[in-house]
């Protein structure tokens, strides 16, 4: 029980994208959304105990950017805090199934059932009962990570959505992606082909005051090198400037990034 | 508490290079001593828990097989199994000091307290009080996973040790190893400047009937990529076969081999 929490502080743009320094390597071409968090853990001086400070970005690839992306998450400081992503799979499309209402409603579901008793904090759970919820026609991959104030960071995974946690410039823990094949992820699904909450990778992490969160779809981790996470996170001391370095990046990225304007 | 548990088989060999497909890849040229662990979790029918089980290679670099290498590790039983790797680090023979001497006291104060109350099955707390009792002058990175009967593996880690998790087929868990610049690994040390149970990165998965786990010395990891380890376990439906798989390896793996073996 703690007297305060870092509130989730959330940033939302639909229209920037947020490490540019992709566009300035030719062999990083943006091929699906990028949606990613930045989740900071920060300590109670009070009472020992951590929560999120987060901030989010949703950058819909360009060919989506009308329809929004197909891309949804939600952010909650029940507890210390909870981040999650869906990313609607695209195929949906090809049988005129919007690939966003999968993914919006399972996050929508998610957030309202955050703080069953059922769920009882376990983000695998979480799946499940929000799964079971979804009544839209679509699949998702989806990842969910809860913070507990102690520090311990549980996550369950379904297919190829990811998460980083960089401590001291270093990242010293990943999820790894799941897929049957290239580009076809471990998905849940409208359909009983799909996978279930049973399929989920679930792990946890010990985390300490200043470690860092990045969770995303795979648009982020496929075309942006840890590295480059890494070196992007270091100009920045709050989560919260993560809205800021849009311009900044823009500044150094140069023209590809011109031409990704235009 | 259950009836019985899948003892560790330990197998174990000074003088065979378990992944050789290394060695017929011209850019993969063993720099260290290769040290890994087989640990397959296994589902106990009548009580639906797992223990690992286990089979190991010590593989010494060749210019360090009269000294046996500088990597020491332990296996257990204890619980649903104990499983340790540490790679003594190599620039302490500069110093006239035996790298090997550090590892090998570290792994067997950590075999001795594995079932230390105040230890209580946790990987870090294990870490902490071998290094305490550890004596000898030098340093070593060191990985320990404990296994608990539900599923659970905890890790804890400090340095470039590494540990992966294959589900059919798929890599699903890895460590990330940490280093202060290239080359110079996260350490515990005899000596005050080194790092302590502190700096481990402590995470923890949900493992499954049927998952296989790889723990190594960078050695391994350097060495060989996680495609080939993951290709390599696919041929062997038994970790107790790894003892058998360097007869295997070397009739596919050519003159590179067989350069290898003179």
């Amino acid at each position: 029980m703690a007297n305060s929490i870092y509130r989730a502080s959330m940033l939302q743009s639909n229209s920037q994208l947020l490490f540019q320094p992709c566009l300035s390597n030719k062999h990083c071409v943006p091929k699906k959304t990028n949606l990613l968090c930045f989740a900071s853990s920060q300590l109670n001086p009070a009472r020992s105990e951590v929560s999120f400070c987060t901030g989010t970005h949703l950058i819909p690839h360009p060919n989506k950017v009308e329809r929004g992306g197909e891309d949804a998450f939600f952010v909650s400081n029940f507890k210390g805090g909870v981040i999650a992503v869906a990313d609607g799979v695209s195929g949906w499309a090809e049988q005129n199934v919007d690939p966003s209402l999968f993914s919006k409603e399972l996050m929508a579901n998610a957030s309202s059932l955050v703080g069953d008793l059922e769920v009882n904090y376990d983000p695998q759970i979480l799946i499940r009962k929000a799964h079971a919820a979804t009544g839209s026609k679509g699949s998702a991959t989806a990842i969910v990570a809860m913070l507990e104030r102690n520090g311990t960071m549980k996550v369950a995974s379904v297919g190829d959505c990811g998460l980083r946690v960089i401590r001291k410039g270093q990242i010293i823990f990943s999820t790894t992606p799941q897929e049957h094949y290239f580009d076809c992820p471990y998905q849940l699904s409208s359909e009983l082909v799909g996978q279930t909450y049973l399929d989920a990778v679930v792990s946890s992490v010990e985390l300490v005051e200043g470690d860092t969160i990045v969770m995303g779809s795979d648009g982020l981790f496929d075309n942006v090198f840890d590295g480059e996470i890494v070196s992007t996170l270091a100009a920045y001391s709050d989560v919260v400037e993560a809205g800021f370095r849009c311009s900044f990046l823009e500044e150094i990225s140069g023209d590809e990034a011109n031409r990704w304007k235009a």
